[in-house]
């Protein structure tokens, strides 16, 4: 029997193997292939200032790409706390099935910490959406509940509004700014990633600053918090922030090097056109899939080759 | 400072509890007063017949409704599969982040297992999707890139298309029948459940055939295999299954008691209201939320009290 093996990183050169024979059926495209299709031109350079490293006790690195265009007051407090310490007695306090991990200085830590450093603003602006430019809207037919429709600017997935304005949407892997009730508590010294189901309902209530690109395992595989809300409680060990770097300030050979595909490129619109309309593999036979939700085509991301 | 404490169960006790003051506004409500405010005749027991109880390796138990309204031979299957011993040497083998968990007889098991069992239909037909009976939509606005629209029906989350048949929705926590790339492939012998994003690109193409209870974080928080597509790889060790039961061949006082909101209730409707206008605690002070998708909804289920 064979094994379930729908994902989107089926190769073109997998699917060429299993079809030996010419008078086999054309292999069916992937989202996947027009990724491994993309010219090099059709790839930018991630900003090594746009990069944070969250290095976790145990070896868990997580890198996360900033999104200075959709919130620059947050983002420029969380590289002064990086950069100055608040963090030092910073951990993962916070795992919520289906919803959230939360880190930072959590009031537990918040003793142990130096105070936010002179220039934060302990309650920037809301920065929850912003003006639309440059949109590259999605394939017709992708609705969305949230919002008039979906698209991308500035290589991020957006909600667009009737307002016409846009916010970054919060996806799986997406990083934002935790908070108290009001809208402007929220500092940037505690962060919180999307670990399930899209948390679409934060869209313009909460500040959205970044993605997780490589690491989400090490905050979405850990254990659940047995408090309320997913907060570790006394038997659970918090785990301990033990370092964190923007990407520009390390040496240029140490810099993470990351690229985006651009959402204006042929390779995107081919990508966004195969992951709207599946017939591939094991959608081929039955109804395929059109249409597709936001945060079902996540930008492609990949190191520097 | 406060955290960021915005989930859906945050109960009006405790909205209350924080607005001791005549003046203070009054609290706004949220989904989960609904669930709370719900009577008893709101909810109805779960046949013990559609319960299943998986006993993984280091107490890891996972409890899961099937819905034979949508899948009842693969339903069929797998009941026969769980009473005749085919998984005595099942693992859960696969976790790929973001995708899905899988467990059952795998490549590696099949070899130490028992034939399936007779009766079992090897290449059932597909179930992907059924007549639409006795549907409940979602509030206006709650389009769906996948389907021409929402609904639920049965008490489970369903995309209702053209051709007027529905088929049960892969949410996080549904359970799916893992397959070769043919539709009549899968016996049932190999199960996954969504842990992450939802699978929505799976609707109408894999049967599913129930969803994850209780226990959903003994799938999801687990390691991620590192092999290709998120198997095990040899260095990592799967995951044996202990145990495996149907609710009803327990003994009456052992059968797993659980009750859901019927969705003809009038606490459903109200649950589905607040969900799609969500100006409760951190979403009251800015734009709130308008429209849900189908997937952020989840249908309330509890323990019978």
């Amino acid at each position: 029997m064979r094994l379930f093996a729908v994902v989107l990183l089926l190769t073109a050169a997998t699917a060429s193997a299993q079809q030996p024979t010419p008078s086999a059926p054309p292999a069916i495209p992937t989202p996947a292939d027009a990724i491994a299709a993309a010219k090099a031109d059709d790839w930018a350079d991630i900003d090594p200032a746009d990069l944070m490293l969250f290095d976790f006790d145990g070896g868990r690195r997580v890198v996360i790409q900033l999104a200075p265009d959709f919130a620059p007051d947050h983002i420029g407090n969380i590289k002064l706390i990086a950069r100055t310490g608040h963090w030092k007695s910073a951990t993962i306090y916070r795992v919520a099935d289906n919803w959230v991990t939360q880190w930072g200085a959590g009031e537990d830590e918040q003793e142990r910490s130096p105070p936010l450093p002179k220039g934060v603003k302990e309650r920037p602006d809301e920065e929850y959406s912003r003006t639309a430019t440059g949109l590259t809207l999605l394939p017709s037919g992708s609705v969305d509940p949230y919002a008039q429709m979906t698209a991308f600017a500035s290589n991020w997935p957006v909600a667009v509004h009737r307002d016409g304005r846009v916010n970054l949407a919060f996806c799986y892997g997406t990083v934002g700014v935790a908070r108290g009730p009001a809208p402007d508590t929220g500092s940037g010294s505690e962060l919180f990633a999307i670990i399930g189901t899209p948390a679409r309902r934060l869209d313009r209530n909460f500040a959205a600053v970044g993605r997780v690109i490589s690491g989400i395992e090490h905050l979405s595989a850990l254990p659940r918090g047995r408090a309320p809300l997913g907060f570790y409680d006394k038997e659970q060990a918090k785990i301990p922030l033990r370092s964190v770097r923007v990407g520009s300030d390390l040496a240029p050979a140490q810099r993470p090097k990351y690229q985006v595909m651009k959402q204006t490129s042929a390779a995107f619109a081919r990508y966004l056109e195969l992951a709207s309309h599946r017939r591939d593999y094991g959608y081929g036979y039955g109804y395929g899939s059109d249409g597709a939700a936001l945060c079902a085509i996540p930008v492609p991301i990949r190191p520097k080759p």
